[in-house]
């Protein structure tokens, strides 16, 4: 009931007024209109782009396809020049193939998708994609896309020429065909667009570097309109596990989406919605909803509504929950981030590649999503420009608009020169000889356009993104630090080891008396312990002896740790047997035996050999000793876990016992030194 | 027939295969189920930036609807705190009002809408901006938005809630009522939000201060959650001309779109299709159009296909047509764009307002745009840091992503320190005392996501862009060069006026001589002509009376110009009556009497009382000496067309008669000086 009961009262015909004209203007616009008219939005911008992008969507789209079969991508880009301002680009993969009655809706209708209501990490999300791609194509050159499509069950692949109707979102199959396809299964699009063939950045082979690195286990190849043809070979012959799907999680849900969730469900009660269609309510933390909001558990779902959404939103955020999984996630790995860092950078030869980065999955908007960082200094690298800088989001390379990126903003916001880098007043891109890789691994990337060229600024992944940085920058900091120390170690080492003897000759021939034993003062002035490791690639597979060398003129005692990629732990031999191991982080450690100076001991790792791993994938830690008397092994970093009581005091009471002159101070900060790398840690955390 | 004829052969029913899997999968994405995931692509990333997007695309509404009508838009923006993260706003517009079957597909519908497909400037062309704003708080708040309608021609408004059902895209009622409105016409919408006021940059104050700058013809009010009430009060009492529907221009036409438009056309003919469809062909251009494609006039449009619709669409590019018509776009227009600066600025005080720049209208895919660009420099700007930016799309201020936005690339991208501002390395923003105001109007702003914040790249409007800033920063350049020159005559002109009477009274008396004449002294070490304009308002009107006092030792021939705002010039008194006019561009100029040295003479311009003009409006000129030897005016500009053969014929004889020691050399320069302007213009044209 109005205010007014009545309508206006009835009126002669008049002309139509403005309001009647501009209503009559009101008009339903299709999606396909609406992305016609602003192709730029999808990443069309310009024909260098527009193939970029096609490349983009097809590759993502086949890489997504073969991985959810279960399938190692192998992927064939073809690009060929047309005319002077056409392009042919082709994109095949040996993904499960597409029924044929779906053919006409994934490649001609946007949004529609498989995977923008899977609760999972994949490339492809928003069902916009490829049809852009095809719908560009269209208008550009009037021309089909030509699907080829073979699933492994049928004898023959269909072909179908495809346009998109853009007033009615529609696909308009303009032929339908068999054929017999040399492959078991798999898809090929072509088309034929307005486009530009470059190399360089923002360039299909830059594109499908990035996309080589963050996926080893794909083996991708281009051939060039000039026939040259770019492979990129697979690094790793595995798999990423598959993300799984998983039910939302209350964390950072909005009340809209937790009303939308009440009045969906198929659930009979609110027991069963709080613990089977969220993620993270345990039957406990059920009751104590429940109770918190007076509700019971038989309620059905749909009848909450209004104040009594918010109360039980309210709830869901304040009641202690399980952490989000990070199952539904498939982040790159710190492994894979290194090898795939220096498979890029081999022939700039970098002084240091940081540990890599992975933070702890956390939730944004119901979702869960993680940050990788890996940092890359020296070498090469130009030291007198910006840092270059790898930003992916859920493994596909982000090549345009960083300036716009949360990535690349988080990175400007921090002040590099406390970690020694150079930065004109302390925001913007750092400079110096570094490289950045950054992966934001989410099920929901928020990206600031459906080009999905850019991460939009969130205050949750921009926290995340600071602290995987800071975590980076630390390394880089300690690494510049550590490196002025050990250089004059180096000098010293190499020094004294060359000349000392040739001294000793010269000057015993001068005053002829026999040479003397120069062990002792050569510990003496040297001063470190040496860890050496070797490696030999044989067919009994990968050994690697580990020789360490007490140089100093004290007893030592010293614990080794190794950190081996955790796949291949339990391939791993060693002689002698560790004293302690944690598998599920790849972490072996040993308790070395008393070194007496000059004394020499050591131990192995040996792999089976087909182990997928290098000498490069192992980090050597030692504890027991100041930094800056030891050559070839970094200390302990404060993340471990282990904490090796018997060492130190055994250590400190060998400092009391032999009251060595010039050691025993130095020894002392190595206990404070640790303290102070665990509490800076914490302090970053908060 | 396909290459097999037969399909695959029947088996019996198997488990689903991966493919089969797959395809169970794939759906139909609704797009606002695609926007609420996605809600950061539209302008929602977190609270602050929701409320400026929400009452931006309330405000932009309010503004088209009202000029849409033709009436002066007059709007009331209020902001009051909910709680905590809530935020109540409404916006009040006095447009024509929605009629009541209208009102819920506006409100709460994407993709609907009416200036989609107008091809006329608009500042909402998307139909997704406020729908997008309801559909937000509903997510967040779980409230509908309450929306107030009221038609002129009825007696009640009609008031409803709305929610946004995101599965179906389509609006739900939930109360619908009617209300005695105390205005004749107008909507209001109110919605309960997520969000976070501030102020600052960033914020719907300075949204709205933007806002009143390039819609000078606006008032607009905001009520601030603290009751603060901001008003920007109109600075122009007229409507901008209305921008009229075009029909697309062939140049920058895609194949796709010529073959849509030969298809939905209802014209019989080809030549009616060439000269009714198209703008810009002429029926001699269609014509030439038929001979060099080969067809006949009476050809039906839709039965032009493939080849020959790639044959027309070169003919289209290659063949003389007229260039776009500029009416569909809606400039600010030059006397405005430094109204608003003034507005905005008068307290910095600024040395230097550069005279406005207006790029001729060009085409794009279709359809025309235009550049304006404005700069100011000195006064309190601040040095040290980078220039200001006030970026405007369509008359609607742009405020976030200026690191993506095309506008700022094409700044970044000049080396200004070829203009006199400082840049690190030539490229980047530049840094100095100066704002640059630039605006890009278009029928189709190519807009980098649908949050409308950023300019995506792209080369014609990358060419307009960098063309008008060139011309901006010239200006810039000559009047740093200048102000050294006049910095000096400045100071001579004081001192000389103070302290030489002085000098000469006590010298007199000293020496016990009559004080000399020392008018021949002063002109001969000033050697200025100072040109004077004083302002009075009267009950008369404006009138302007200017002096020019030769203070040179030679006779003096000058021509003085002065260019007024065009839309004012009709109402203009003269005395006397100038030489010549161009009352469409606002200009008129006089040669002014032979001036003997020390001698003055004037001419005034008077305005009716209530005409909207300012002594600042007007802009004067001289020629005929060199720039050096005058204060108070710009030496003419080089885009001025008025040639000017008898002063400067007369200058030359005058200054070889008198065969002046010092200045001759210094007038020819001034010959040179246009010439050498001329052709830097000509040059940047290319």
């Amino acid at each position: 009931m109005g205010i007014i009961a009545a309508a206006a009262p009835p009126r002669s015909v008049p002309p139509p007024t403005i309001a009647q004209q501009l209503a009559a203007k009101q008009r339903e616009i299709s999606v396909a209109e609406f992305f016609e008219r602003n192709r730029q939005i999808l990443g069309f911008d310009n024909p260098q782009r527009a193939l970029l992008t096609t490349v983009k969507e097809a590759v993502d789209n086949g890489l997504d396809a073969a991985e959810e079969a279960g399938i190692l991508p192998e992927l064939l880009v073809e690009v060929a020049k047309e005319s002077d301002d056409r392009v042919r680009v082709a994109v095949t993969d040996n993904g499960p193939g597409i029924l044929r009655k779906e053919i006409p809706n994934v490649f001609a209708r946007l949004l529609y998708g498989s995977r923008f209501h899977s609760n999972r990490q994949a490339r492809g999300q928003q069902g916009i994609g490829i049809s852009a791609a095809v719908l560009y194509a269209n208008l550009t050159t009037a021309r089909p896309a030509h699907i080829i499509s073979k699933v492994e069950e049928e004898e023959a692949a269909h072909v179908l020429d495809l346009f998109l109707d853009t007033q009615k979102n529609q696909p308009r199959v303009a032929a339908d065909d068999l054929l017999l396809w040399d492959r078991p299964h798999g898809t090929r699009i072509e088309l034929v667009l307005k486009a530009r063939y470059v190399r360089g950045r923002q360039s299909p082979l830059e594109y499908l570097r990035g996309a080589a690195i963050v996926n080893p286990h794909a083996r991708i190849a281009l051939v060039e309109p000039d026939g040259t043809r770019v492979t990129f070979e697979r690094a790793a012959t595995e798999l990423p596990p598959p993300a799984k799907e998983t039910l939302p999680h209350p964390y950072g849900l909005e009340l809209g989406e937790l009303g939308y969730l009440l009045k969906a469900t198929r659930r009979p009660t609110l027991r069963e919605f709080l613990t089977k269609d969220l993620q993270g309510v345990s039957a406990r933390a059920a009751n104590e909803l429940l109770a918190k909001t007076g509700r019971s558990a038989g309620e059905a779902p749909g009848k909450i509504q209004g104040e009594a959404q918010e109360a039980l939103l309210r709830a869901l955020h304040e009641v202690a929950l399980v952490a989000p999984s990070p199952e539904c996630l498939s982040p790159i790995g710190g492994l894979l981030i290194k090898r795939g860092l220096r498979n890029v950078l081999g022939e700039l030869r970098p002084e240091f590649f940081a540990p890599p980065v992975s933070r702890p999955p956390r939730v944004r908007g119901g979702f869960p999503f993680m940050v990788e960082v890996g940092l890359v200094y020296g070498g090469g690298l130009p030291a007198d420009q910006p840092i270059q800088l790898l930003r992916f989001a859920n493994r596909v390379p982000l090549l345009f608009q960083q300036g716009a990126c949360a990535i690349t903003t988080a990175i400007a916001s921090m002040d590099w020169r406390r970690y020694g880098l150079d930065q004109k007043g302390g925001t913007g891109l750092p400079i110096g000889p570094a490289l950045l890789l950054v992966h934001l691994a989410s099920v929901k990337v928020p990206f600031t356009s459906e080009a999905k060229e850019a991460v939009a600024e969130d205050p949750e992944i921009d926290k995340e993104l600071t602290l995987a940085l800071q975590a980076a920058a630390r390394h880089l900091k300690t690494h510049l630090a550590r490196r002025g120390r050990r250089e004059f170690a180096s000098e010293k080492f190499a020094i004294i080891q060359k000349i000392l003897p040739k001294l000793a000759e010269k000057t015993s021939r001068l005053v002829d008396k026999p040479v003397p034993d120069l062990a002792p003062v050569i510990t003496r002035i040297m001063d470190v312990v040496h860890v050496e490791v070797t490696a030999a690639n044989g067919p009994t597979g990968v050994r690697l002896p580990v020789a360490v060398t007490n140089f100093t003129p004290r007893p030592r005692v010293l614990e080794l740790f190794v950190e081996i990629p955790p796949d291949v732990f339990a391939r791993a031999t060693f002689e002698p047997a560790p004293d302690g191991t944690e598998p599920e982080l790849g972490r072996a450690w040993w308790t070395l035996p008393k070194l007496a100076p000059n004394a020499k001991t050591g131990l192995a790792i040996t792999f089976p050999p087909t182990t997928d791993v290098e000498a490069n994938d192992l980090d050597w830690y030692v504890a027991g000793i100041d930094e800056s008397h030891v050559l070839g092994a970094d200390p302990l970093p404060g993340d471990w876990d282990v904490r090796l009581p018997r060492t130190i005091v055994e250590a400190a009471e060998l400092a009391q016992q032999e009251a060595a002159p010039s050691g025993a101070a130095a020894d002392e900060e190595e206990v404070d030194y640790d303290a102070a790398e665990a509490g800076a840690h914490a302090a970053d955390d908060d």
